[in-house]
């Protein structure tokens, strides 16, 4: 028996026995096997356990972790994170119910999403989470809804911040935006939810995602206490909690590096005991959702089919751009790259070669590698995505074509 | 009361009166109330029949029209086109199922996709269905299926053309693909066929899609003739059927103009006689998608929120990506465009403005229109994206985030 740990770093998280690469402990074939059918998703309890005590060690104990749902929705994923975890953030109420579902405190829950329904604005209330205001509207709907029901609302202000992060997979933070209330709109409104009354929890602050550089990082979590420190002085009473976001990305494409924690721990240890000497009552929460749960999944599909054509080779499978969006190239990609793919039943192989991994669907957009040195597979061999934890399943337009749905597993 | 139809070609379809939109002849309002929600999709009766209606004028009256039910498979609406054209395509077992429902007879349903599971192939030839081979493989799975279930399975060759449709919105042929079996590779196939005893029924050469340039499909067309006619030498039986695919397109953005038939029918009028002589056995079959139901279709949502962020206005609906991912700019589209959006229920309006339409989810894909100027919308207005007939609600990934689905109608 051999065991590996292919170079490439996405992969590296998953061990390979025999040439047989393992999720959960489990050779994948076998795991196929007991799931009853391909494609799934197959998330890794021990990866996800293992990532929140990474973090824990290299960031200092006082700051609290948050894990975003929309990461990755699955009911059982969000149960076992919930263990591990100081607090969940929801996009929708469905969202919400899972969250309730996995068992957390509401006051560990918070809303955040540029439009809220009023019915939406009427559960959250109801259910007693911190809803992150971003709208003078949504104030007004909520001072509404908790004069009407005589629940007070616990309001958080998202700020819109007058900086931008860096680099980042997805700015969302700096010049005009949809999310929060620009931060030079705030100090007003804090003073409005005084006045009316709402039970005031605090900021949240978030300026990016999918970020790869801890210095970007770290000059994001600067400017976004200097930020907090300046509003809080308009704050209605002291700030319970401050969400400074998250941001944390992980690797993906040939050439990214993982996120290094270390200096990040260290910038957050230096800064930390200023921002709590001037809010002493602030809870410092961390927001992650792809960085927790991302590496820790894969998706696999089963080859249907081999076929040449005019000189290349085509691995035709099951799965593709219906199950798994992002990795096919069409989920707010400019340039389409290949995520980490091997044959998960013979990662080596004996025989290398250049193919083109694609879906079953009638669409050239179909495509799960192209071009990519894999072991020579054959028919009803497994094709492993890695790095599909986090907006693989829910981030995918499952009834394009009509095919069967995958299923997901927690191993 | 006023009626006007605006300038813009795609939502010249659909009647204003009293600067109100109306959909299947009613005002846009009046149908949200009757829906019971928005979010949702309506597709219209009335320009689903005059679309069917111009093509039968504009083109030969032997040429038959299929509808790929992929475009949109909303039961309903298969149901209804069911009665207007030939027969039906399908890219899916589920695909299938509604073809089956809507009572289209097996022998006028196809059966395509790069990549069919053995029980796809197996439901396949049970349902008596023509199956377009994809690939060798596909060949021998169904002489083995033929063989042990005593049922015939009813093949087409799907040809990968030695040439490419020019400026297609796709292209899905010439060169190495997945699609179809290479040109010169299909008289051995033929061959095959011949030897394995199964129902030879002819072949479908598809070349690409959403082309707007009528001199492109006429060159394509000609070829795909000239192929076929090659092609057809090898055939173990005449061709029952040669399906010449469709390719046409339909207007989403500024300065494209709608698809001019007139030529392609004269083209068509001119040709078919003599493939007629050479292929007196064949139905000559036109399969189209986006083209029969792309315009008939709108997405209509509801203002939420209205949001002034340094400088900008931004409307946030209660719609968005998770229901329409292509007018996001994030289905297999390079350069994000605006989607044709007006205010259904104040086309024109009393003020103008430039606004940037957004959902509800904390992503900054989530863009329904960007900076594009709109009658002045207040919470509660409707939004409405034309041209959402084809691969709008099949195509999103609506578990995205978790928000409430949206629902069809047919109106």
């Amino acid at each position: 028996m051999t065991s590996s740990r292919p170079g490439h770093a996405p992969m590296a998280h998953f061990p390979v026995i025999d040439d047989c690469l393992q999720v959960g402990g489990i050779p994948l074939p076998e795991l196929a096997a007991r799931v009853g059918q391909t494609p799934f998703y197959a998330y890794d309890r021990q990866l996800l356990d293992a990532r929140v005590r990474a973090l824990r060690a290299a960031l200092p104990d006082e700051l609290s972790i948050h894990y975003a749902i929309k990461a990755n929705p699955m009911p059982a994923l969000v149960q076992h994170l919930a263990g591990l975890v100081d607090g969940l953030d929801v996009a929708s109420v469905d969202e919400l119910r899972v969250a309730l579902d996995a068992g957390m405190p509401a006051a560990e829950i918070s809303f955040a999403g540029p439009g809220k329904a009023p019915w939406e604005l009427e559960a959250a209330v109801a259910a007693g989470i911190t809803i992150n205001l971003e709208s003078e509207t949504e104030l007004a709907r909520l001072a509404a809804i908790s004069e009407r029901s005589g629940r007070t609302a616990h309001v958080a202000v998202r700020v819109n911040p007058d900086f931008e992060l860096k680099s980042s997979g997805m700015k969302m933070s700096g010049g005009p935006k949809a999310f929060g209330v620009d931060a030079e709109r705030v100090p007003a409104m804090l003073a409005r939810i005084g006045e009316l009354g709402l039970h005031f929890r605090g900021l949240h602050i978030f300026s990016g995602s999918q970020n790869l550089r801890p210095e970007t990082l770290i000059e994001a979590q600067q400017q976004t206490f200097e930020l907090a420190l300046r509003l809080a002085e308009a704050a209605p009473s002291p700030l319970e909690m401050l969400n400074i976001g998250g941001g944390f990305g992980i690797p993906y494409f040939p050439g990214e590096q993982p996120l290094d924690l270390e200096p990040i721990g260290e910038h957050l240890a230096q800064r930390l005991p200023e921002v709590h000497e001037r809010l002493p009552e602030t809870e410092i929460i961390l927001e992650l959702g792809r960085y927790l749960v991302g590496e820790a999944g894969v998706y696999v599909a089963e080859v249907l089919d081999r076929k040449e054509s005019r000189g290349q080779t085509f691995l035709i499978t099951n799965g593709g751009l219906h199950h798994h969006l992002a990795a096919s190239g069409n989920f707010g990609q400019v340039i389409r790259k290949n995520y980490p793919v091997v044959v998960g039943n013979r990662v080596q192989g004996t025989e290398r070669e250049l193919v083109n991994v694609v879906g079953p669907l009638c669409t050239p957009l179909d495509v799960l590698a192209q071009q990519m040195e894999l072991a020579r597979a054959e028919i009803g061999d497994l094709i492993v995505v890695f790095q599909s934890g986090a907006y693989g399943y829910s981030a995918s337009p499952t009834r394009f074509l009509s095919h069967p749905e995958p299923v997901e597993v927690l191993v």
